[in-house]
């Protein structure tokens, strides 16, 4: 039984996730794809001999459509997602969930009422496995309670389009979600603090950032964020325990000594990195999808959390440094909270 | 276009290929099973919806099935690849080929008959990441010409069945394709010396062995292997070139720091180890069977090579370690050989 | 030429130093010890043939007496240095220089009327390969200007007398020294934040805590202090630079491989981590004063800018967390600042 | 209590060990200085205060001389080692003991005769803190008995003058010397094999070459030579036991990322290697002459045994390849054998 997924939004990271759908992806296929610009849409779709829609709206509601990929302009997100939650249909958003934390909770509320959950957020580092390791080191309670971590999440450049206020809401976005997961803990407040700017970017942007976090446990997290570091793209995470820690490992790449060094490539961007990551989360979603089970990736409520989270960071970023609360409503009981 | 597999033997790696081809590689279906113990081949069949055929012979006939894969016990493999080619349809066969190398050169020489390639053999290593990524490091040139291989092939425990030929048979001959391919070269002689002999497994067993080889550009091969290491499952691999050398990765391991040591976890059998690399064979295999192409992995005349090798170490065991030239027959065009 | 040195305080670091200057350092030799524990100082002094005597004051004045440890309680520091200023001899200072900011200026005004450095201060990180290696990279200038440091310092246990401030004045002091050195840089603010404290250890103890410090020149630098890490001790320093980053290795450690891990040992004390450190830097020592040389390593100015620095780390602690901003008076041109 | 230390031959490493024994190492004093290039000597003596003595036997004779080191050409060797078991003198001996086995028997015979242990042979390995930690490990138990050693000893580059048999003369020694020690067990027979080539170096020498040793209880031995690697100073060792194995530690250096890589610096030559190792010999045989005690270091047999299987393995690779038997004596009881 082949799940049949519809796309809308055929730019670079859809016409990805087409590709991951028809070809890495046992067990889907992707019948319809709609995009704003038309013929992208067509050329995409032509490549898997899928429909072409004319829009969102139609794709949700057409019956060749099982599950429904949101791959669009972030501002359009929200209304996607809140249509196929009204058609009842799995959707997948990849991040973020809404532009804003309003929005997010609009797409919460409609979920609940809706009384299960069909979304999925595009937080893919979840279901890389150093992290997966990492999460079962601390199960194992091997390490007592997690009292720190440091992070860093480095990349080698970013384009001129890239603002300040990015490095919370389109970089330190996926530290927030997969340490809220990692740690089974929720922050609770944002600070961003900002060092010497290095000189070989751009004048406009603050980087690189240092980010702390502090979590309803009290563990303190300091990431830091650099997305012009110049050398490569580069994630470490290290989560101290009471007993002992465990670090995120670098991939696996073959060493080789040569000219008097010895040495391993360094990983160029997200999509090396990430690639076996996001191969897993359509994996699972696709299960989840042809199972009829709630999804098990991060859900609407991590969606609205990370919206909520990152805008903190982006007040204390804007307000030069201040520690920012953060106001999250309370957790629903279909989320894993107490709330109604 | 999904291509449908027929299955030959739903022993223990048949099931897993099963799954792999269901559930892992996209474009791909069982369609067919067959298997000497008729309610395997049942239970295995009706978990993917399969139908089930009574011999190799009609399921290479099947209408149903596009393409074969056997995974039978090794002395009936050269019947049903040769089944296969005579029905002109492309067959993955799990190592061995055959269990002789006459029974290989036969299949080699209906390969040729036929004029095209049909044929592609499981050695998986081809397809690991970091094997790949040594190839690489090769090409480039950055190392020269490749001088010495250092390898270790170490399984934690084998069951008592195992035999010392085995060591050549089934273990070594991984590291065998696998040199060959990384190589581009081939090997000439082989010998093997037998250490001290571990204390923890079965008296019958020579256990470790350490072999050998000489390749036609003088390469020269050690290749510890150890199958009662204890500890895990561990395979290493050193190229040393004229200006520097590249080592295989040991996979990625959280490192863990806990009661005074910094760890990472090993391995502790092949399908943790290799099982990327078996996703990624049955994915390249899957492709060039929907496409149409010759299989790009380990071919017919590899099969054959690989056999005539671990015959040659095989006889320098019995012969208490004297070298064995390896007589291979000269390599046709089609195997991109210069004979006829 | 031996340099007969007088040591004063004969307790476990005293005693360390005694061997240390007898059976490692060339070119140096015990000539006298004293101990307010007179016992003690005979029984150390005994054991290399050196003098006995009353005082320290009486010790620095011998003309036995080349140049002068001080090791002893480190409220006695600061009269211990001023006299051997006051002698004219080199003082050779275990940290901290002195318990108190305004003593430690009262050394450094004593050694400017002096005219020229008889003050070395008891920081051994500066001598530590590691650190070195890390300085000459930075100054190789391949990462360009440095913008932030990560730093852990861990210690597996402390005993129940170590208290919350310790954290700064004990530990953390070691890298205040040794990152201005490193850095080229001054810090000018500290700030402490407390994770979720431990509970392997003692109530009264605020352990971990987090340092933050910022530098003249923008460079940010945050430092886990974990006293109760329980693993052992492990000090971590990476420096990330405009174009890329450099690391302090861990000590080299063998590798093994055993029951399904692979590990290396991790020091468990700093005797063991950084004895080739305190090896280095009192044979620096002992060969400046050799020469007629001033000493090379940290100086009575670095000695009072810890102090001041620590000072302000604990005032941050005290506040709950307030950013304190560093009063340091301007750098005297004989310590290579600007100052008269 | 300095021990006074006469240093025949002051060439390159006659200069940097009484570098060493003047300026590292604490107890110990060049007295006296010989060579047969008498300018030479008298400024090595000139630098420490030495005495220029006009011959080994007057230095060997002088009441200033405590201990002897002999740091002059091979073939003289054993001629000064003698003089100073006559003279009842500590002698420290670089390696070759002698540039015979017949030589080296003749002074394990006049030490015996002697009646204590006087001659330490300069294998400095025995000191390096890398192979102590792996034999510590295998003391433990932890991995069983020893089955297999996997070993490498890469030079960058060596002069013209370097010939074939010096691969095992001058190079491969060290290992024969440090792996009977580690493993504390006897080689009983060495082969050569001579892979393709490097074609990065001169014409008349064949680098590199693959040794394999077999012990007395069974254990192998490979061992890569390539003594023009070009990458740098490279030594690996592996020893690989029943239930694990255990691996010589690189040194430790600081990691660096930039420019898409992550690295380490490689040693450049064994000086850099070895440094410590060497220290540590000095001081060791320092402690021993000062307290009167016979030397913890490789004895007289141990430079026997070496030349022995030296020139085993260099008749192995003059015959093209054979086996050749390790022919030693008995070892006498004073050397922990079972002869009288
Ligand atoms: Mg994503
Ligand atoms: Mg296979
Ligand atoms: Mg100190
Ligand atoms: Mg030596």
């Amino acid at each position: 039984m082949t799940v049949r997924v519809g796309v809308i939004g055929a730019g670079m990271i859809g016409q990805d996730h087409i590709r991951r759908l028809t070809e890495v992806v046992a067990g889907a296929a992707v019948t319809a794809v709609t995009d704003i610009d038309g013929p992208r849409a067509a050329e995409a779709a032509s490549r898997v001999g899928a429909a072409v829609l004319p829009s969102g709206r139609d794709l949700i509601g057409s019956p060749e459509v099982d599950a429904v990929l949101v791959a669009s302009w972030g501002p359009s997100h929200a209304e996607h997602v809140l249509n196929a939650i009204a058609a009842g249909k799995p959707v997948f958003c990849e991040k973020p969930l809404a532009t804003t934390a309003a929005d997010c909770l609009r797409i919460v509320d409609a979920e609940r009422a809706h009384g299960r959950r069909l979304v999925q957020v595009g937080f893919m580092r979840r279901f890389d496995a150093g992290y997966r390791r990492m999460k079962d080191v601390l199960a194992s309670g091997a390490l007592g309670a997690p009292l720190m971590v440091h992070c860093a999440h480095r990349n080698a450049t970013v384009p001129e389009s890239y603002t300040s206020v990015m490095a919370a809401q389109d970089t330190a976005v996926h530290e927030i979600d997969v340490l809220r997961w990692l740690l089974d803990d929720e922050i609770v407040s944002a600070q961003v603090i900002t060092p010497r700017r290095t000189s070989r970017r751009f004048e406009h942007l603050r980087d690189p950032q240092i980010m702390l976090f502090e979590t309803a446990n009290g563990v303190r997290v300091d990431l830091e964020i650099f997305v012009n570091c110049q050398y490569g793209y580069d994630i470490q995470c290290e989560v101290v325990g009471e007993a002992g820690l465990v670090r995120l490992p670098d991939p696996a790449a073959a060493g080789v000594r040569t000219a008097g060094r010895h040495g391993t490539a360094v990983p160029q961007d997200w999509k090396e990195r990430f690639g076996d990551a996001f191969d897993a989360e359509f994996r699972a979603w696709t299960a989840s999808v042809a199972s009829g089970a709630e999804p098990c990736g991060p859900s609407a409520w991590d969606g609205y959390a990370a919206a909520v989270i990152t805008d903190a960071a982006v007040r204390s970023l804007e307000s030069g440094g201040e520690v920012v609360a953060v106001g999250l409503k309370p957790r629903p009981a279909c989320y894993g909270g107490a709330a109604a």
